[in-house]
């Protein structure tokens, strides 16, 4: 895994402000865990309203916050002054999303100049125990 | 572009049903919007919480609505009992998720015994002009 | 589906060009049947060395079929000047590639300036009959 | 990383028959490099023949040789007498895929009773250097 260097000192700070200027966040209770360089934490208790026809979490959901967890991810290492927007993204769910509280870990694999290819995971904790549940692959652009 | 027939004459009550079991559709104000062999609509009114920084519809939430109508135009050509859960999905984002109401198309590409192949698009009525906002192809599995 | 114009008045040549500088089309004994702005087709003729273990066409050779023909779409709306290459794609196999020929079409979905989305497909001549056998989503992008 | 248990004790056997039994692979070169429970190598010396228009390895060979990886690493921890096949996979292209020798490896990342969820990566070797040139996340089914 490389060791990223973030093109604004400011990195942190950018990224918990992106993260306050999405609604949905707040909407779906989802708060900022950690923002290193190139790598953000997104954590979400499960609620009733978030779910599916089995009471797991829609794919939506798993979508929202490891797409946001990218981005930031992303974001992280952009310079001063850009903004991020994904552009595509792929999701494989990997286990039924059950759990008291999931955690979302947007990765950077490779930041260039215009695009940022993220790698996210969301594990679920349930019973004390971690469950991987859904591993997504992102592309990001700078604008 | 193939005529589907539906393995189950109730098809369109299941997909409803199924539809109402969704607690994260009513959480995002979705509604049905048609119900045919092999392709479901839903519709969504854009809402200022369902957003991302830029006041466009989040990723997350444009995934949950074309998801869903790709997961219900697979069940909508399943044997009467089965469930369908996503397996995987991709999407490109096209154009910004602006507008003020977004229709999501879910169509059956293949229906096979266990996966169901779909492709899906949002769409934004935007100023009274449809743009296309983005395309999504989804793997779906019965069980 | 949108009707596009090209930029570059030249831009059947331009692909005719690319193509014939892509060693691996004549590896694989693959021929441009068709250049209209925004869609390419390529056609395959089945041979046993480019199989995997059940005699069909391996998945890397449809991707490789369907990738050119999504790439020469989208270097058919460029700018003159432009090279096109590869951010990403999907590819969902939908049946065998058994078939005595391939057809792989590749259509631009939404041409930006930086980005082109495409959506590519192949389809299987066999015994007279068309089966659809592999459809992809990629990105593209000009430099 | 999970520790994975194969369900075959000749799985190792196998994985060298279903390689040599796709003749894409001769045709372009590639040798089995190992065979771990879950964990495929494959290498591929760079050829001329194999390129595109800038003479870096076409994407459809990067995906050959990365599919084939993430394949026999969902075969080495099936059940006796199941076969492999490719659902679905998605690639992202990192950097050029220039180089002397390419080394693709397939991992399982969840291995269920019919689908199996792999990553796989490509890594150029150049000038004595690693390259990270593609990402995959693929989909295999047994049968």
């Amino acid at each position: 895994m490389a060791q990223h260097q973030p093109r604004d000192p400011a990195f942190e700070q950018r990224v918990r402000d992106g993260f306050a200027a999405q609604a949905l966040m707040r909407t779906l209770g989802a708060t900022l865990a950690s923002v290193t360089p190139g790598e953000v934490r997104i954590e979400l208790p499960r609620r009733d309203d978030l779910t599916q026809q089995n009471g797991f979490l829609h794919a939506g959901v798993v979508t929202a916050v490891v797409d946001s967890a990218c981005g930031f991810a992303a974001l992280s290492l952009m310079a001063p002054g850009a903004d991020v927007l994904s552009v595509e993204f792929k999701v494989n769910l990997l286990a039924p999303a059950a759990g008291e509280r999931f955690v979302a870990t947007g990765r950077v694999v490779r930041s260039g100049r215009t695009l940022t290819i993220c790698a996210g995971d969301l594990v679920a904790l349930r019973d004390g125990a971690e469950v991987h549940v859904a591993t997504m692959l992102a592309t990001m652009i700078a604008r």
